[in-house]
């Protein structure tokens, strides 16, 4: 066995013992919390003229998974991702030791066809029963991107020439509720973040359908023209879905690109409730007319040629942005294969159950109070400590509440739960229920331990 | 041992037989053709109801090695990637295992802090002593489109609230032989692809920093501003050097962005020459006024709150336009860890002496004639078969012979080169050294292999 076969053995020894066994154990911590300066000292991070032995390094790599959070651990709520996906981790094994990029077939000939395989298996679950098109891409924010990048397009093709200089004013519509990424979005392709118009949502974060109506008739008024809708099923904080049909016949009313829906185009992560390997997100279109294909190509010559010995049309490369693009969506073509399609939703119905669990159970507790009824796998809910129960000022008492359990919590190291306000709603936790290992005892010890950590706050 | 568990580690094995051991064995083949009709069945490719035993799934991920192609083996030479490098490989895997986002320091503290400690050794190298500011993205190309949006912002901040509406034409430069990516970035951010002005190369590859003040010129007496410069150390098909301390004048003479340079910013890609798992790709600016972070950030409240109990400027999640991001810097770490900068230097120093000898054997041998002698890692070439030699017409016979002997190569398997037009050069091959594991005898072997797949051409 060569020095490099033994070393990478080794470190599969400890990957396996500390970052799937001992980093999914409920006894383990959830995160060994240490401040930015002290951590700095315990990894020795400074590169230097000489290298270090096999031994050294694999130290630096049992420290680097046991000072990082364990996001596979039961107790770990803070993030829109969570859990260990044994198939979906075997993959992006894979993916990184073949070591590939998928722009074209004869590079990524396995990959070009299982990607093609996954997007119209995920259009079938959509009800896109013509099909349609789409690509995997680094995360949900970049797939926003596309959507207002083609229905730019669509709109009017001579801006990818000619840029925006002559163009109307064009104005986007997304509720209060939806994700930043729109924005970004909009400043990054030119558009502008004050031409994302936000759509008030009701009080459960929901999109106010007659309020985009108006929303669209402001913009007319002012001389902007609209050219896109973002709905969102599932917003960040209160896991809210739109009213999608609703929105759709807005939409279609007035000729306007809908995302997140039947209509246009989707933004769908399986890296999120179906608890793929980071990253594995898909950007979904039912346009057949190869719109991605013409709004982003380049045609480099070097990777595109148009004489090869095979169907050019399986270099899917200048459908997108990027040049050099990972193959996530083997990930989640390994665990959909191993699980059938009625395991994921087993896993997805195990998951909301258990949400609608923590939230009854929240509703019984005395000193805890649910913001709303939740509609996803988001809970959102207030601790009151006793000596502010009652007061009529506990709304300003609240603001440090959950900053303190939070701190108190990651220095323990027993589980991690997201906090943050919302418009006049002082800081309350944010606690997303997506990985199937957790059970009722780890929601009861939840509150428990909120309640622990924080009884002693006035 | 649970299942899952079990199920890792025949996982692992299987990677380590297939994906390292036998991708890497110069006696196997680089890559196992199959057409995308017959690889589609050889996959089985569907998704269903019902899921598949492990040792099933165990042999899906077989033939997804099997019928991948062997970047990592001595004989693949088809990209800008190659040779497997096993500290980033199990980097790769550690961060994959580890499964978390670099948004914030809570759920990413180890990773921030070297991705931190990767940029600043980077800048150190590039000669940036007083530092800068930095990020890693899902490659190349987003990095230019960073330094294009970044050059835009400090141009004119207001474009990110308002768009390009009021704005005059903005205009970017880049050499005729630049990256795609920047025709990419004009597009997507509203600018237009017709607003990057391609300045000529001289026959070497090498932007002409006259023409470079003469395109600026011209846009000037268009009405147009411009606002940045690309110049490229190292373009894709040559492997050419722009002369980028002239090109720096010219830049700071009309106060103009300057991409890749000592200047502004630089796109670094340790993927390539230095072997690191994909995607390892940083992008680098020399500001220190938090330019990133202005020009990017939405300030999501579920993530970057501000009443934090730790120092939030460890937060960097705001600086990019993704919200989800991989820690790459990770896979640069360990292995610079594990190697110290000297060895990386010996590596890029053997990869060009190996390029340097294959350019010498191209120029000895008979029916095979250099484009220009290599400024770096790239090979340009044509094979001229017996019967072409000599003919007056033999260029546009040329035109067949790379695409066909690229097809027979790819069907036996032997080895992995890419092929290209250029202008008005018929299709020569481009050949990129990386790999330190090839030797002279892979070289002299390409070179006969070439001839014995394509000598009966005509």
């Amino acid at each position: 066995m060569s020095a490099a076969e033994r070393f990478i053995h080794e470190a599969l020894e400890v990957i396996i013992d500390e970052a799937v066994k001992k980093a999914t154990d409920v006894q383990e911590k959830v995160c060994d919390w240490q401040s930015p300066e002290k951590l700095r000292e315990l990894l020795d991070l400074e590169l230097k003229d000489g290298g270090e032995s096999d031994s050294k390094i694999l130290q630096h790599c049992k420290n680097a998974i046991r000072y990082s959070v364990k996001t596979s651990h039961p107790r770990f709520f803070n993030q829109l991702f969570a859990g260990l996906e044994p198939y979906s981790m075997v993959a992006s094994f894979i993916t990184e030791a073949v070591k590939t990029s998928l722009y074209t077939y004869e590079v990524a000939p396995v990959f070009t066809l299982m990607e093609d395989a996954v997007l119209k298996k995920m259009m079938e679950l959509i009800g896109w029963d013509e099909g349609g098109d789409g690509i995997f891409n680094p995360g949900g924010s970049m797939s926003n991107m596309y959507a207002v990048n083609l229905a730019r397009y669509r709109f009017c093709p001579d801006i990818k020439e000619v840029g925006l200089y002559n163009a109307p004013r064009l104005v986007m519509f997304t509720s209060q509720e939806g994700h930043y990424s729109i924005s970004k979005a909009a400043a990054l392709l030119g558009l502008g973040t004050k031409n994302v118009y936000a759509v008030p949502s009701d009080d459960r974060g929901k999109m106010i359908p007659s309020a985009l109506e108006e929303k669209i008739e402001l913009a007319r008024s002012e001389g902007a023209v609209p050219f896109f809708v973002n709905a969102t099923a599932g917003t960040t904080v209160f896991g809210a879905f739109d009213p999608v049909d609703e929105i759709a016949d807005i939409c279609e009313r007035h000729s306007l690109w809908l995302h997140v829906d039947v209509t246009d185009s989707v933004a769908w992560n399986p890296h999120k409730m179906l608890m793929a390997c980071l990253q594995c997100s898909a950007f979904l279109i039912k346009d057949k007319t190869s719109l991605l294909q013409r709004c982003h190509s380049a045609k480099a010559s070097y990777l595109f040629q148009q004489d090869k010995f095979y169907d050019v049309s399986y270099d899917t490369g200048d459908k997108s942005v990027q040049c050099s693009r990972k193959p996530d969506a083997f990930k989640f073509w390994l665990m959909w294969k191993a699980l059938g399609s009625s395991e994921l939703e087993r896993r997805v119905d195990r998951a909301l159950a258990m949400a609608r669990y923590l939230a009854q159970t929240v509703k019984k507790r005395e000193g805890f109070h649910l913001l709303m009824k939740p509609e996803y796998a988001n809970v959102c809910f207030w601790y009151v400590p006793p000596a502010l129960r009652g007061l009529p000022d506990a709304c300003s008492g609240l603001l440090q509440v959950a900053p303190v359990i939070k701190e108190r919590m990651m220095k323990t190291g027993s589980m991690m739960i997201g906090y943050q306000t919302h418009g006049d709603k002082p800081n309350f936790f944010r606690m997303v229920v997506i990985n199937p290992q957790v059970s009722k005892q780890d929601l009861d010890f939840v509150l428990d331990e909120i309640h622990s950590l924080g009884k002693d706050l006035r």
